[in-house]
C-alpha cells in the first residue's frame, strides 16, 4: 500500500465518520423526519408546503431545512420566488448500511419489532397507573 | 374507536417518536458507534474491554455507555466488581424500520453507495487542491 492509498483511505474513513455524524444529527428530530417522509411521500415539494403541517414559524422551518441540506438529505434548488426541496436518499442509505450489521440479532425480524413495541406500551401503561 | 384506543395509539406514536430520537441521538457520537461496533462483534464485554481502544478517559467512557443505556441499545449488569455490558438491538431495529420506507431510491443499491463514496472523495480531493 503506498503512502497516498493509505492517506486515502484514512481520508476517506474520517469523511464517512463526519457524514454519519450529521446524518444522525438531523434524524434526532421529529420535525426534520417529518420533513423527509413528506418528500419520501412527494419526491419534492415548495418550502410552503412543507412548512403548513407544523406549528412553527416559517424561519424555523428553514432552520430545519439547513440542517436537512448541510447533511446532504436535501437538494434545493429556487426558480424565481419558488424554493423547490427534493429528498437526497443517499446518506440514508449510508445511514442504514451502519445499521445493518445488527440485522444478525433479529431471528424473527418483524415478530421482534411488534414484541418490541408491545413490551414498550406495557411498560407505559404500568407507569400510568 | 374507543377514546381509550385512540389514546393508546397517540401514546404509542409519541413514544416510538421519543425512542427514535433517542436512537439516532445516541448514534450520533462516532465514539458511541464505536462501542456498539464492539459490542456487534464480541455480543458483550466489560467496561475496561469497552473503554481500551479510545483515547479518552473512563469517565468520559461512562458517560457515552449511560446515553446508550438511557437510548436502550444497551444494558449493564453488576456481578461483584465486574459489569458487563450487553447490546439490545431492538432500538436499531426500529430506526433501520423508519429508514427503510427510503429504500425505493435505490434502484441499484450497492452500485449507488460505491458511486456516492468515490463521489465524496473525489470532492474531497478537488477541495484539498
Amino acid at each position: 500500500m503506498t503512502e497516498e492509498t493509505a492517506s486515502l483511505i484514512v481520508h476517506y474513513m474520517v469523511n464517512y465518520q463526519g457524514q454519519l455524524n450529521r446524518t444522525f444529527a438531523a434524524l434526532v428530530d421529529p420535525t426534520r423526519r417529518a420533513i423527509l417522509a413528506h418528500l419520501e411521500r412527494t419526491q419534492e415539494a415548495s418550502v410552503s408546503e412543507l412548512a403548513r403541517p407544523f406549528a412553527i414559524k416559517l424561519p424555523a422551518v428553514l432552520k430545519h431545512l439547513d440542517v436537512l441540506e448541510d447533511a446532504e438529505l436535501i437538494r434545493r434548488t429556487k426558480l424565481g420566488r419558488t424554493v423547490t426541496v427534493r429528498l437526497n436518499p443517499d446518506p440514508i442509505r449510508a445511514a442504514m448500511n451502519w445499521l445493518q450489521r445488527y440485522e444478525r440479532f433479529w431471528p424473527q425480524r418483524l415478530d421482534r419489532i411488534a414484541a418490541y413495541a408491545e413490551r414498550k406500551e406495557a411498560e407505559q401503561t404500568k407507569r400510568r397507573r
